[in-house]
């Protein structure tokens, strides 16, 4: 069945925010994503795929409700112009609580603003077996599609929960670790069985109130003279030691 | 003096690579790269900025002949919406041939496709002090305006060769470290002084007829579940380890 004009304006409106609230609903767009989101626990709403996609995914699809979309409709509500497949409209889950053990690494994100560096860290989280990461309430929304998309399908198995970092970092009595100019040599930093690993803004870093309650300061050390990493760069080079290391 | 509408056209031609050959020229767009640029060896050709800019900058660019640009032509001749500062047409510089020291660590991609990715590697490059980089054929346009925004200025202080990989690997006798998914975890490798760190296409990895010539195959562990790393992130993480264990 050809998919109906509310259904398209209905997903367009999900690229924002408020609309994504208001309906508790988000958008995974592409092959790959919607494979991955087949294969976990998220109750999607309906599928819109291109007939092409729809007929050489027959038997993956079979037991939801497909509407066929055209492929200048899918380029047209959904982010990506080179996306000619397939788009699933899927309820936003349950927010959970942080579950924060001593035996477990967990990401704290202060303020990282940008979608595809959120995106990025996602699945860097899901390759170093990180199952939670913890934000303020300025972060880039997880639900965003370009997030979503970015995560290259990892949005299915790494939970993120806003939360004042503040508070949940005075309550935490294990090691928080975060990445700032001035910290100890990564190689020569001790990890411990689990912690909080806080990564900062783009420009500005880990902000002051935060800094304070830091139990261990990192600097990754440079070599050349590249002014900074990127967030998601930075992410990856501390948890692969820390994983090796811990 | 407002820029003329041929300077735009110009200005435009250049995100074509078929042009940039042509003309030998290249774009750097944004405050942040075109401040890097002014630091460099690069032989700019001309400046065009908004009046705000030009305004702000007047010491910074007293040596050069700069144009007035209206914010919504640098939108519509430039790569992105969010430049509203400044655009510089540079020359291409002459192609060096690389130096292949045995003391000194260079990078080899090996059909590197996205723009962003290749910007990504050149700034980790400079973050690790790795001066070379040489590139199969294949791989993106080292001047393609998005590699050179992606870069944050890196472009200035990295070279990039395009070479026959395979005649360049048969040649050099010293280590050659490939990152693939079946060979030794990475904090065990053993890093020698200098060598190359050969990074393939972010679909198929490095390719088989290359796969044969390395000396070394390095993969970097993985402990959750994600399908891969991206390939900036897979440089970055390696680059480190490299750095801290050569």
């Amino acid at each position: 069945m050809m998919i109906t004009k509310s259904a398209l304006k209905f997903i367009k409106s999900l690229q924002l925010k408020k609309n994504r609230i208001e309906h508790q609903c988000f958008l995974v767009e592409g092959t790959k994503s919607v494979q991955e989101l087949l294969q976990s626990e998220f109750e999607i709403d309906f599928i819109a795929g291109t007939r092409d996609y729809v007929d050489a995914n027959k038997s993956l699809l079979s037991q939801f409700d497909i509407s066929e979309i055209k492929p200048k409709d899918i380029s047209n509500v959904g982010s990506y112009k080179s996306n000619n497949s397939v788009i699933a409209v899927v309820n936003i889950p349950q927010i959970d609580k942080p579950h924060l053990s001593l035996n477990e690494y967990i990401l704290a994100l202060d303020d990282v603003r940008d979608p595809g560096n959120l995106g990025t860290i996602i699945r860097i989280a899901d390759w170093y077996g990180i199952h939670q990461i913890i934000a303020s309430p300025t972060t880039a929304d997880f639900f965003n599609p370009k997030v979503i998309s970015a995560s290259m399908g990892s949005f299915t198995r790494v939970k993120m929960m806003y939360v004042d970092l503040h508070d949940t970092f005075k309550e935490y009595t294990g090691s928080i670790y975060g990445a700032l100019m001035d910290g100890v040599s990564l190689p020569k930093v001790k990890f411990t069985k689990g912690g909080i690993i806080v990564m900062g803004n783009e420009s500005i870093g880990i902000s002051k109130e935060l800094q304070s309650l830091l139990t261990e300061k990192i600097t990754i050390p440079r070599y050349g003279l590249a002014e900074s990493l990127n967030v998601g760069i930075a992410t990856a080079v501390i948890c692969d030691r820390m994983r090796s290391e811990s």
